[in-house]
């Protein structure tokens, strides 16, 4: 999905991002406010086999509160999604929203917020090795 | 925020939409996988008082299913989010997703799942009163 993601191939396994993701998200104010475990979705409602995926909604409170008071139907794009997979070569993978493609190309006016936004989780990716 | 959203405003209260939407979505074979209670994440996080709004994950996991299969990286834009809100005037407003304008944007070639889940969510928007 060129554009809309932030990406990151990591030299760590699924599991170890997986644990260590939520303390670096703290460290940038976000709360990590859903998961789904993909791979365990997909095998329960349809018993298709699918790689290690998981998807984090990950929200900082004072930004999403911010964004939401200039644009009441911003929460259509909320939480910030941060994926984790298993890659082929069994290294984790890490994406996360770009938030100034998605909400600040449709809503200019909060495009300060998704530029903060995209710097806190840039180095969060930055810091998974 | 136009073109990511389709948007229905309603004349029933908040609580009665948000009780009518998970056998609505699962008519049109999604399952609400996630549940964000903004208000009450806002007021517990930050303290700050805000209107009621609700943010869904809904998914149908055959169509995920097949766009994960032709696009890994999708998931960041998973699941599809209902968003439902108390307007001013104290009635239901919602918002879908419109898979058109995001993953199939970022992908042109999922441009056909993302057509049928824009028809179907469509289809839920509608038949809210």
């Amino acid at each position: 999905m060129p554009g809309f993601t932030m990406r990151k191939v990591t030299r760590s396994s699924f599991d170890d991002v997986l644990a260590r993701i939520p303390e670096l998200l703290k460290a940038e104010g976000f709360g990590v406010l859903t998961q789904i475990d993909v791979k365990e979705t997909l095998k329960q409602k349809i018993g298709a086999d699918f790689r290690k995926y998981r998807i984090l909604g990950a929200c900082n409170p004072q930004l999403a509160h911010k964004v939401l008071m200039a644009d009441l139907e911003v929460g259509a794009m909320l939480p910030c999604n941060v994926v984790v997979y298993e890659g082929d070569d069994a290294k984790a993978v890490v994406l996360a929203i770009d938030p100034t493609q998605t909400v600040a190309a449709a809503n200019p006016a909060i495009r300060p917020v998704a530029d903060e936004v995209r710097e806190r989780l840039g180095r969060v990716l930055a810091r998974i090795e």
